[in-house]
């Protein structure tokens, strides 16, 4: 088994068409994510842009789809919901394509639309990413970042999870230099609300009033599901796919 | 004071005209710098590719010029030298003036240049480099890399830099993310030939024959100098920056 990682999007543009891709965005993209479809969303629609979003969620049809996302950590005029995981509450999710605009996370998922797996992870749904890569032969972990620079809140989930996957794997598991670094920070640093509190997103986040965001993304294995992307939707696997297209 | 690490050149691109820039390519661009200078050469020449080297040893005159680097880690054909620090003796070297193209290092020089000061730094002669920014209000550590992506042997380098930085200062530093990383890898991995051997560079460096070129770049403070790079000559402070341009 072999696990590189990333830890800009950008890094990581070759070839990974025979790679199980895993994208990270702590603060806050795939941390909504894990929420929202455990709290029944019917699938996500990340999008690059927020004219995207808007194009997009008119082709979708209003009705049963909830606009979504962040803008430099802001919420967006005329969105009905941020990307805060505290919105994507089961009353409020339950049943509903979000399209989902973020600064940072969204465009990952995009850098890698060639690889055969493409799954979200976070703290929240660690160990449940970890179960379901155990079998993949090459495995390739992208942190979003932000604005394309290292993310330490990235990075060390990224180490947790390469940590979770090598131990239970034993000791043949190959690590590119990022992967080995990633790990002696995630065995370092102590995950909580105060660790992501002193990185930049972190900051950034507090000062924009969403403090208590911070809680929750620190909250490991807080679900298990593992997201998976699949023609631009991301989904939890269990449901059907088949619904949700804009053309279906 | 402030301290920004990043781990690739191409993440350091914004304006640093206010800052103290510090290049690190422990295998090997800096290390060998640091070993040359050290060694008496008069003026070390970074130059982006092997045309340029030529075309700018035959400008400079090819007495007392040596070309030398290398390309992918390996010599590159018509060159004095390759890049190996233990091939910059004073016998070799003294009072020469090297032209150096690199893959990775040469490049990180070439997109820091409108820098207050830019210095280069390796394991050998850490301390040094330490003590001379100890003033500077903004410092920005550039890690050359491996082809665009993270090494871990500059990212510890530099961790272990910010380290000894903020221990001389106190705690009033103010680190980015990436800085946070570097400094918790640079407490764990114990810097030796083992260590570098480790990395993906290192790996490199063995299959193409120069082990133990590992036990010279992992040598912490081998050396007092600091490199600095002005008008695109790197020398020492002490020798006379007029003697070693193009057309003087």
């Amino acid at each position: 088994m072999k696990i590189d990682v990333h830890f800009e999007p950008a890094a990581s543009l070759a070839d990974r068409t025979g790679s199980t891709v895993v994208v990270i965005d702590v603060l806050r993209a795939t941390s909504s994510i894990v929420e929202a479809l455990a709290n029944g969303a019917q699938g996500v629609f990340p999008v690059p842009s927020t004219e995207e979003a808007i194009r997009l969620a008119s082709s979708l049809g209003r009705e049963d789809t909830i606009l979504c996302g962040e803008a430099r950590g802001l919420i967006i005029e005329g969105f009905d919901l941020g990307n805060s995981p505290r919105e994507f509450s089961a009353e409020r999710v339950a049943g509903k394509r979000l399209v989902m605009s973020t600064t940072n996370g969204t465009r990952a998922f995009f850098l890698v639309e060639d690889a055969v797996r493409v799954l979200a992870c976070s703290f929240m749904n660690l160990g449940a990413v970890a179960a379901e890569v155990m079998e993949a032969a090459s495995i390739v972990v992208v942190c979003a970042g932000k604005e394309g620079q290292f993310s330490l809140d990235d990075a060390v989930c990224a180490g947790a999870l390469v940590q979770r996957i090598r131990t239970a794997a034993g000791t043949d598991v190959e690590l590119n230099d990022a992967a080995m670094g990633a790990v002696e920070m995630a065995l370092t640093f102590r995950v909580n609300a105060h660790f992501l509190a002193s990185t930049s997103t972190g900051q950034q986040l507090i000062e924009n009033g969403f403090r208590e965001d911070l809680d929750i993304c620190a909250e490991i294995d807080r679900h298990s599901v593992v997201p998976e992307m699949d023609d631009r939707v991301i989904q939890l696997p269990s449901l059907d796919a088949g619904s949700s297209g804009p053309t279906a």
